[in-house]
C-alpha cells in the first residue's frame, strides 16, 4: 500500500476527566457520552472518517479499562477498526500515538491523529482541509490543524503561524506553540492575528513521527517499541506489554515532539469545533428550545428559560428558574449558575475529600 | 372509666397531598415523612400525646392503604394504639371522626382530634391549653383550638371568637367559621383581631360529637354506624365495612358539624404551629446552617446561601446559587425559586397530563 493517499485515522480515546461531572466519570468519560445528540463524541469521531475515498479503517487507542465500552460503541454504529490498541496505563498522547504508528502495516502510512472528545459541526470542511494537507504530510511535514479562535480562550494552547508553505493550498509553517495563556496574552494573540487553537489534530507519516520521536524523546520510542514487541494480539485488539509501556515518560505530543521538530506545518480550519470542555460550552453549541432552554432527557420546564437541564435517568421539573445548569446523573444532582461551570472541579475535589 | 378526665387522642392520618412533591406522594404522604427531624409528623403527633396524666392510648384513623406504614412508624417509636381504624375509602374528616367516636369504649370519652401532618414546637403550651379546656368539653362544649395568626394567610380557614366563656381559663364562644379568605379579607381579620387559624384540632365528648352529627348530618352518622357494625377487628385494627362507609357523604368536620352546632368554643393557642404545607413553610420553620441554607440528606453547598436543599437518597451539589428550593426524591428532581412553592401543584398537574 506504500505511497497510497488513503489516510489511517488514529483515534485517541484514552482521555478521562471530570469537567462534565456528574455525567462524565472515570467509568464513562466524556468521549463516550452522547451529550449533543444520539451519538457519543467517540462515535461522531468514527463517523467523521468514514469516507472511503479518503480513509482506511481506523486505529483506536484507548484505555484497557474502557475496552468493552469502546467495542460496544463501535458495534452500535457498525464500525470496524484496523486495530484497537488497549493502553495498559495512561501515558498521555505522545506514547499513545507511537503505539499507533508502530501498528501501521505501512511505515509510510498517513496517520490522521484525532482526539475523540471533540465536536466538529462542519465535517466536509474538516475533510477538505485534511485532503488539502495530504501532499504536505507525504512530503514529510508534521501537519497540525489550527482552529480559528472565536475568543481569547485561556483554556487552550495556541499555534502561531509562520510563512505560507509554497505549493500548499492553505498551510503555513508553524512558528511557535504557545501553552495555555493568561487572559492578557490571549487577547494580544487575537489582536495580532495569525494564531490558532491547538485542537490536538495532526496529519503525518507514521515513519516521520517515529523518527521525530527517536530524535526528541528516544526513551519514549524505546518503551513503545518494547511494549509492542512484548505485547500480544487478540483479534483486532492489540495489548501492549504493561511493564514496558509503563516505562514510557508521560508526555503530550505537543511537548514531546511538535514544539521541537523541524518541518511542522499548520493548516487553519474553522469547522465549528468545540471541545465541549464544560457545561457552559455544551450550552453554547446546543440548540435551544422555544423557551431558550437546552434540555436532554425527561425535563419539564415551566416559566423557566436559558437553562441547561440534563436529566440522565431522572425526571427534572424546573419552575421559574433561569440561567442555571441543572444536571442529574447516577445518584448525583448538580446545580450552578450558567457561566460558572469551570467550578465543577471544585465540587469534585470537595466530594473526594469527603470520601 | 366514664367521667374520668383522661383524654383519648384521635389522630387523623388519612390525608394525602402533593404540595411537598416530589417527596410527598400517594404512597407516602406528608404525615409519614421526616422532613423536620428524625421523626415523621405522624410520629411527632403520637409523641405529643404521651403524657400519662393526661392521655389514654390513642385511636388512629387512617387509610387502609397506609396501614402497614402506619404500624411500622408506631413500632419505630414504641407506641401502642387503643385502636387503629383502617378507612376503606377517603370520606374527609367528619366521617373519620365518627368512626373514632363509635370506637370509644366510653361514650363520654374525651376525644382530642388532631391532624397528623402538622408541627407544634411548644408541646407543653399545647398540652396546657388542652388541659385547660377539659372542663368545657366535659360540659358538652365542642372545643376548637385556634392558632394565633402570624400573617394574613389565605391558605387557612379562620375562627372568629365571640364572648369569653365564664369560668373557662381562656376560651371563647366561637362566633363564626370563615372559609379560606382572599388577601384583603385576611388582612382585615388581622386588623380587627379576635380571629384565629383553624388548625383542625378539637376536643369534645364522643357522645356530643355523635349527637351533633346526628342533628346536622344524620346520613353520615348512619353510614359510620353501619360501617362499624358490619366491620371486623383484627387485633387492635378495626376495618369498617367498605360498602357502608362509601355511603357516607364526604365532608369536613368544619362544614358538617362545627359551623352549625351550638356550644362551640375556641381556645386560642400559640404553640409554634405549622402545617408544613409547602416547601417554603418548611424552610421557615427549619434551622438554617451557617450558610443560611436548610439542608437534609447528602448535600454539598459551596458559595450557596438561603436555599432549601432536600436530598432523599441522592447527593446534591449546589454551587453559587441562592434562594432556591432544590428537592430530589425517587427519580424526580424539582428546582424553583424560594417563595414560589405554591406552584408545585402546577408541576404535578403538568406531569400527570404527560402520563
Amino acid at each position: 500500500m506504500s505511497g497510497n493517499n488513503l489516510i489511517t485515522p488514529v483515534i485517541l480515546s484514552g482521555g478521562s476527566g471530570t469537567r462534565l461531572w456528574p455525567v462524565s466519570t472515570d467509568e464513562r468519560p466524556k468521549q463516550f457520552l452522547n451529550l449533543t445528540g444520539p451519538l457519543s463524541m467517540f462515535q461522531m469521531t468514527l463517523e467523521r472518517c468514514q469516507s472511503s475515498d479518503l480513509f482506511e479503517l481506523p486505529i483506536i487507542v484507548g484505555s484497557a479499562r474502557h475496552a468493552a465500552l469502546t467495542e460496544e460503541q463501535m458495534d452500535e454504529i457498525g464500525t470496524r477498526a484496523a486495530a484497537h490498541i488497549l493502553e495498559p496505563c495512561a501515558r498521555n498522547t505522545a506514547p499513545a500515538i507511537a503505539l499507533a504508528a508502530l501498528a501501521c502495516a505501512d511505515p509510510q502510512a498517513l496517520m490522521l491523529v484525532m482526539p475523540s472528545d471533540h465536536v466538529i459541526k462542519n465535517v466536509p470542511e474538516f475533510q477538505n482541509a485534511v485532503r488539502d494537507s495530504i501532499p504536505l504530510a507525504r512530503a514529510r511535514w508534521l501537519v497540525t490543524f489550527g482552529i480559528a479562535p472565536n475568543g481569547p480562550e485561556t483554556g487552550y494552547g495556541y499555534i502561531q503561524q509562520g510563512s505560507p508553505i509554497v505549493g500548499s493550498v492553505n498551510s503555513f509553517s508553524a512558528k511557535r506553540f504557545v501553552e495555555k495563556p493568561n487572559r492578557e496574552n490571549a487577547e494580544k494573540m487575537l489582536d495580532d492575528g495569525g494564531y490558532h487553537w491547538n485542537a490536538g489534530i495532526f496529519l503525518f507519516r507514521a515513519d516521520n513521527y517515529l523518527q521525530a520521536l527517536g530524535e526528541h524523546a528516544p526513551e519514549m520510542l524505546e518503551a513503545a517499541k518494547s511494549a509492542m514487541n512484548h505485547g500480544h494480539k487478540e483479534g483486532h485488539q492489540i495489548i501492549p506489554q504493561e511493564a514496558a509501556f509503563a516505562c514510557a515518560p508521560s508526555d503530550s505530543i505537543d511537548y514531546a515532539v511538535m514544539e521541537k521538530a523541524e518541518k511542522v506545518a499548520v493548516t487553519p480550519i474553522d469547522p465549528g469545533w468545540s471541545d465541549v470542555g464544560s457545561w457552559d460550552s455544551l450550552f453554547e453549541i446546543s440548540t435551544e428550545d422555544d423557551q431558550s432552554n437546552v434540555t436532554s432527557g425527561k425535563v419539564l420546564a415551566i416559566n423557566a428559560k436559558d437553562n441547561l437541564i440534563h436529566a440522565d435517568g431522572f425526571e427534572i421539573a424546573a419552575f421559574g428558574v433561569h440561567d442555571l445548569i441543572i444536571v442529574a446523573s447516577g445518584n448525583k444532582v448538580m446545580i450552578m449558575p450558567r457561566g460558572q461551570s469551570q467550578n465543577v472541579k471544585k465540587i469534585v475535589t470537595e466530594l473526594q475529600k469527603g470520601d
